[in-house]
């Protein structure tokens, strides 16, 4: 790991605590000779400073420092795709999957971290990329999941789905998520879908309110190519990344989801184990 | 039951079959001195003659035909709501739980609702009434089902659920469906709620993809009247009326479900039974 | 409500809470001149005392007292089956949907009962036959449910099951249950049933790991008679009433479940409701 | 490919089909001077001949050919453990996800295979070992699962489960299965699980009726040791091995599951794809 001499850090929008936190962080990195990047929500909660528009935040900082959820951290995931900064990510509010420190945490976990002791989560991103006709009009790296889904109205979307070219199933369905690893205790849980340990190299299919009881979540290998064709949809019908963003659809697109070249490397803190977090959120310990 | 002097025909819309039969029934009517009411499609399907409004067609009138699919079904039960006509529903395509007739026992079991020999199979109708302030803005009968639902790009809705008066649970989900007997085969279905008996007095609070995973289908007495607090939800969120008609909901509104006062009242051939289409719908004849 | 001359105690076994709290509830009991009838371990847990027999300790008593939990209340309510005798049964350990009363409250809520200030919550038996050949050779009431199950090592039963004479389905399962809505959050929710509120007039049907995905539970009628003729198991087959009395099967055994004649009344606090229980057990006040 | 030279044949008992079957299958093999090593039940059909037994059938053999069902084929595999010889496994009666072959395709398929025209699929096999106190009592090679259960009057198994050492959860269920990819269509199915491709290197964890609602299956490399501790159980618990073998256990015992050494070949015709035999047998073309 390099020497660390300037950090980037993303905060969540209207949160008290990091408000509270920011001018204490910054402080933290001036009293150690650590550069800072904050992007524009940092900045105001810092009460000034130039803040960096979201594409810059990234540039020449040798780690980032996420400030929220796992919402805010999804966001980030996005603008450093494809850079090798690791990612600090602290949790304000409830437990997270993803934001593994707690504030307690903070300062002695970073002092850690600039040392180099710490464990890399390395989470891989879903590649997505949406065909209309033979262009390819938008193209995103996804952390959690690619959905597909219909409007409040209308009653099904009609796909049919391929695994490296072989028909998987024309699912009639509210939609259909394409899921990571680490997306599989989130949106694909709650359609039903299995809880994927984050280093299996597979990806979920999981239908939303599937039309045929029998259409159950698969599991393919991530060096799949996953192709859906949206064969019957209504023009209200939208492709999300990551429950953020979202692309229109029309029918006939065609949506390609396969393995990214880039991860995402998470710091976390030596005694956070994936079921320990699982167990906590699931509350597994009781009835 | 009264004689059949006049009866209504509502049929689907852009059905070859029906097209073809539309003239055909028309005849068979004619020869025996029954007068028959068409809908604008069932009209334009018998090339010419007086359309009736939605509206108008069921006015004096002893019996409904209904021509096409469950869906055709559900539209014209609103048309119907609260008068004492039974319908004669053809299905044009696949099984219908609600269509019980067959194009090939049309003739043969029309004869028979004639002369008065055929089972009636009651469907209560469930009562929905959106409020929005101190005010009723809309008010609707629903033979399958309520459901209040998210748009496809936000993640979810958080509804405050109340039997007589006492929270049921604030669900976290991607939509809730109050939904009638008649209507647990259906959409319910899909979410994962149980199948209910159509007798059963019953309705099933179904939530789509809760957040929470321990949130199960309940089923509460239909004499209960459930409300639903639209806590926090997106203005593109709605309530959709047996997936026909949508209303755009605001954040506040209450929409509160309860038993309608009315039926509708099918003719059912004396051997279909609701567990024999069930197995045929649902494949439970084979593995 | 007569006036309270006399109680029945039922305690669970190796319950240091029950050891304790015997004496104390005798004392109290003693000071307002009612008697006690306790059964073999409520007497162990008083130190001496005659023992009442099972069948015995409800013979002119006007009210059971239950220690324990919802295990001790399963076995009590077929003891009293059939009579007119109001159950305050107090839950030592976590929440339970039936022993509604904590240790805290034992005393003052049992002054309340004796004043006759106090809901009933009246919860319908299922009676449970078995025939072989033409032959009942059992009959059994439970409170929560009767369950069908194959033996650890048989890979399926095979089920015909009847409403009313009806087919409903021929289950390929590990096995059936046929719940109450009190058995409904018991043992029919771990294998995917439905919430029934208590007062509602139905008996859920739900399989156990059936081979036919589409297999969903079905609610019907409590009016119904549920048949269920046992086409193919092994001997090593069972009958389970209320998860505590084991009835062996064989092939050909019919099993019919109905609707008892008789009720079991429960005293519940005025503050506790059904939904109340069902979030605090849930957790679905959380995630 | 090495020359076949002598074929191993394991036959269904008890198949009428098998029964016409074997003599010409002889025939054919003869007629084409290649040997044949009958199991018992083969010679059987084969009306005379020095039956092999199981443990000897598969000795100097270049080639085994099953004719059954699933079933068969998984008690085969135990058979041919370890030894690189492929499996021709012919269907007798309905579809099956590893039996791919047709009685009508068998000679042109063995035609194909003698000449070494045939795809190889291969599945990874599941070593499981049971220990008591510090000895290995038993080990089995499973091709679909290992589970554990309760017997039919027991209310649920206290299973301790590990990941490499890390604690999944605490399971209270009536069983827990440890799947393959190959078994995540059969038993792990009607208990919930996912479909999981083949060839992805993943072991599924999944609960049978948990008692704590948010216990959802969970995927694992295939690479981690699993361990299970059977904390708690009644003594007519068992460890099932494929459905097949059943082993008692007691309180104490812990299981150990990890990738086995050995893999089956299995092979397949030309157009049979995964995802093809998985839509025909849950009948994914339909609703």
């Amino acid at each position: 790991m390099p020497v660390i001499e300037t950090v980037a850090i993303i905060s969540k929008p209207g949160s008290p605590q990091a408000a509270k936190l920011v001018p204490q962080l910054l402080a933290w990195l001036s009293a150690r000779g650590i550069g800072a990047r904050c992007d524009d929500q940092t900045a105001e909660y810092a009460g000034g400073g130039t803040p960096y528009s979201r594409e810059a935040v990234v540039d020449d900082v040798q780690l980032m420092i996420v400030l929220g959820g796992d919402g805010t951290l999804l966001s980030a995931a996005r603008v450093i795709s494809g850079r090798d900064i690791p990612i600090f990510a602290v949790n304000l509010g409830g437990l997270g999957f993803l934001t593994a420190i707690s504030v307690d945490d903070l300062f002695p976990e970073l002092e850690r971290a600039l040392r180099g002791e710490h464990r890399i989560g390395r989470r891989r991103l879903l590649r997505v990329e949406i065909i209309r006709g033979d262009q390819q009009i938008a193209a995103y790296e996804a952390l959690n999941d690619a959905v597909v889904s219909k409007a409040a109205i209308a009653r099904m979307v009609n796909l049919d789905t391929y695994a490296d070219g072989h028909l998987v199933c024309t699912y009639k369905a509210d939609g259909l998520i394409i899921s990571t690893p680490t997306g599989s205790t989130a949106y694909s849980l709650s359609a039903g879908g299995p809880i994927i340990y984050p280093s299996v190299g597979a990806l979920a299919i999981t239908p939303i309110c599937p039309h045929m009881l029998t259409n159950r979540p698969v599991i393919v290998n991530d060096t799949s190519v996953i192709t859906i064709v949206c064969k019957d949809l209504d023009d209200s019908s939208m492709l999300t990344i990551d429950g953020q963003i979202g692309e229109p659809l029309r029918r006939g697109d065609r949506i390609i989801c396969k393995r990214s070249e880039h991860c995402i490397r998470l710091i976390r803190p030596p005694a956070q184990l994936f079921f320990d977090v699982l167990r906590a959120k699931l509350k597994w310990g009781e009835r």
